[in-house]
């Protein structure tokens, strides 16, 4: 039973299907749209609909920039040997986030999946072959997703880069630092199990 | 540190001030707005551009409208003597949810407050007064929200509504039912306490 009119009701609908967004929080964020004071709702229609006119995706490393190439590929003191491939720009921006990479990225736009007719010619696999044999690249990490559909992309695309001769690697997957044991899923603590590593005692 | 292209960026920001939406979640958003695939972006920019245009304040409670009148006034089965006060549509759209009331709104547009410059003026009390004029309402309900402006707003409509002769009412303040006494705040828990009610025993 919605009573709202129909305007805002569309609104809704269409803010419930963010990610991360259900019902209740779209009715509030619409109600919040809705108020006239302020520029609130006319500056968030722009920013929203200018994405596809200024912005694109880096032509070196697929990522989203607003130029030809990314902050990223644009930055010289960033490690040319390593290449980290991830599947989405949102998974570059959180290896970033972390600090704990320097190399280049390479984004393929997504990962192998049969169910949803995506091949590896859907992907951006070609790119990445031409950027290794540019002779550069010394080792490439796969860190796409620890899924299914993000292990079966990793194992296709080593097998492709193979004859190429370099270091290719995937990020350790495991427990998460600061979480509780109880919470771990047991897909993830058998991973973590099987990869155990001997601790080193002090006197060895 | 924002590694993240110029409208990617804006549109973070823009997100980041819905109420709910934290800086995560904006990003989060925004990378799936960036996508190209379906045509969410677009429907969403359009739905919050059209909303000053097709949105309306309903010309008789103040509702939310697409209409000169709400569905609620246009409503003929509902109770034209029960009014029920209350500050923002949103407040009116909780009330309607909870389905137990079958009277009339009447929608004030906040609550006074001298902190914002809000003043009985700014709100659409005069309306109010004019509508008791009219000879149906019996009650008026002032649900107007249990924080000081709210209660600050109720009595000030009370007392204004006081040589009209009609009952005035305000919904009970007590405990949330269903939830846990350890999370009620001290004011609740004291107000619930003062507003103790005798339970009758069946024998009696």
């Amino acid at each position: 039973m919605s009573e709202l009119p129909a305007p805002l009701d569309r609104l809704v609908r269409q803010l419930s299907r963010l990610p991360g967004v259900g019902r209740r929080s779209a009715q509030r964020i619409a109600f919040f749209l809705a108020r006239e004071e302020g520029d609130d709702a006319r500056r968030l229609a722009q920013a929203i609909a200018a994405l596809p006119e200024e912005l694109r995706h880096c032509e070196r490393c697929g990522n989203l920039a607003s130029e030809a190439l990314c902050p990223i590929c644009e930055d010289s003191r960033r490690d040319d040997s390593l290449l980290c491939v991830v599947e989405q720009p949102e998974n570059l921006a959180a290896i970033e986030r972390s600090g704990a990479f320097r190399g280049r990225y390479h984004v393929l736009g997504g990962a192998i999946s049969p169910l949803h007719s995506i091949g590896p010619e859907n992907l951006r696999i070609a790119e990445l072959e031409e950027r290794v044999r540019e002779g550069r690249v010394r080792e490439v990490v796969l860190a796409t997703n620890p899924s299914v559909e993000g292990e079966a992309t990793a194992l296709f695309i080593a097998r492709r880069l193979k004859p190429l001769g370099i270091a290719v690697s995937r990020p350790a997957t495991g427990l998460p630092v600061g979480g509780d044991l109880d919470y771990v899923d047991g897909a993830t603590l058998s991973r973590a199990l099987e990869a155990r590593r001997r601790v080193e005692s002090e006197d060895e």
